[in-house]
């Protein structure tokens, strides 16, 4: 069997996440029928982790097998040719048969953008969520550091949620301040379900002076999501990288 | 009477430009609407020219006279109450009144932007235009430094215009690469109508290898829209600046 590795952007809007569900548009869903349709072979597309419905991604990565010998330069082209252009496949490269997008990714990097104009922007407005108040970015960044490193995010998960452990890593928290715009971005070895978007919730509150930077040291130590903020709308986030 | 000065984001793909029309949504009788709706008066908005439909624009400027007292400082969140997210106001300011956007303007910006990647952009894929071949970077700047300067751009304004003069002056023609993109910068006193998708059409030849930069210099001076290249369509093109 032929292991094929894809690279994958999408714009989240029009999906109910990645994962296939049936009568709900996702992305896992509309590629495995186009790779069936090129290939005449019914796969399994394993993601390197699901996104939530109108998350976007700049770079998912996902695997599957198949025996057909289709030519690896033109798979991307060809599952393209099948996909609307809210999904791109950016890359295709054939890898060795044990790698698995979800078990052997080390680190992924989610975006959260805030719109941080006054009136907010037109151009933009499906892929910001937007913040009109002046924020103190110094404040969210003291906040952030507190996150790096080992611990466990029960405060920053949605209940619900399998995972079996919540303790993650996160190697880097940052906020940027890009003219207009202030983007959170996180690398992690794992996220759980919509901790970013729980995470970017609190230290909004933070850069509005609601909440004290060091009060993300006593939530993060509460194992309480009642302590951390609002999730925030999917509209500002984005899959930027999966590392392996 | 008093003169607002309002600068303008606009997403080009709902309206079929920026000109008042009978029946067909525009970005300035949707404009002047809400500028009703808030003051009770009827205005005509001013704009510094139009920009075609499905023409973006980051910084459209525009005027218009009022009698009532509306406080300046809330002028441009009551016009965006009133507007869909697709056009917001981003500033307004009172001007003296005698301040006219279009007989006052010096210098207008605008941006083509070419999706240079191989597969396309899911996310931008309404903000650029794909061209997936490799292209001549240095190629298309040495053709477009043939562009400065006062000319007689004839060979780059669609039929059909109205014109009296089809001499501008273009003060920067610059063609940048930003990773997966290339943009194609023009400041100039004015265009002519499509001038900007035609120039964008010609260097694209130009860095396709299809014509040879010193091409450039007899097309201009041909003054014949027949030796230019095509006109790129609107999804491309941003308004970016616009200087008094």
């Amino acid at each position: 069997m032929r292991n094929i590795k894809l690279t994958i952007e999408y714009d989240g809007r029009e999906y109910h996440g990645w994962q296939k569900q049936p009568n709900k548009l996702n992305i896992q869903g509309e590629i495995e029928k186009a790779i069936q349709t090129i290939t005449g072979e019914t796969v399994e597309l394993i993601g390197s982790g699901r996104t939530d419905a109108g998350v976007h991604a700049f770079a998912q990565v996902a695997n599957f097998k198949i025996e057909s010998d289709f030519p690896i330069e033109k798979i991307a082209i060809a599952i393209n040719s099948q996909l609307k252009q809210s999904i791109r496949i950016k890359k295709a490269e054939e890898v060795e048969e044990n790698f698995h997008s979800r078990y052997h990714c080390h680190k992924k990097t989610y975006a959260y953008i805030i719109d941080n104009s006054e009136q907010g922007t037109a151009i933009y407005r499906h892929l910001t969520y937007h913040v009109p108040q002046s924020l103190n970015i110094e404040a969210m960044q003291e906040a952030a550091n507190y996150l790096m490193g080992e611990h466990d995010f029960s405060s920053f998960k949605s209940s619900g949620t399998s995972s079996k452990s919540s303790v993650r890593i996160i190697y880097v928290a940052q906020i940027l301040k890009e003219q207009e715009r202030v983007v959170i971005q996180l690398t992690g070895n794992g996220f759980l379900y919509n901790m970013v978007r729980i995470i970017a919730g609190t230290l909004l509150e933070i850069g509005l002076g609601e909440k004290k930077p060091e009060e993300m040291k006593e939530i993060l130590e509460a194992k309480d999501r009642q302590k951390a903020g609002k999730t925030l709308p999917a509209t500002g986030l984005f899959l930027m990288n999966v590392e392996y």
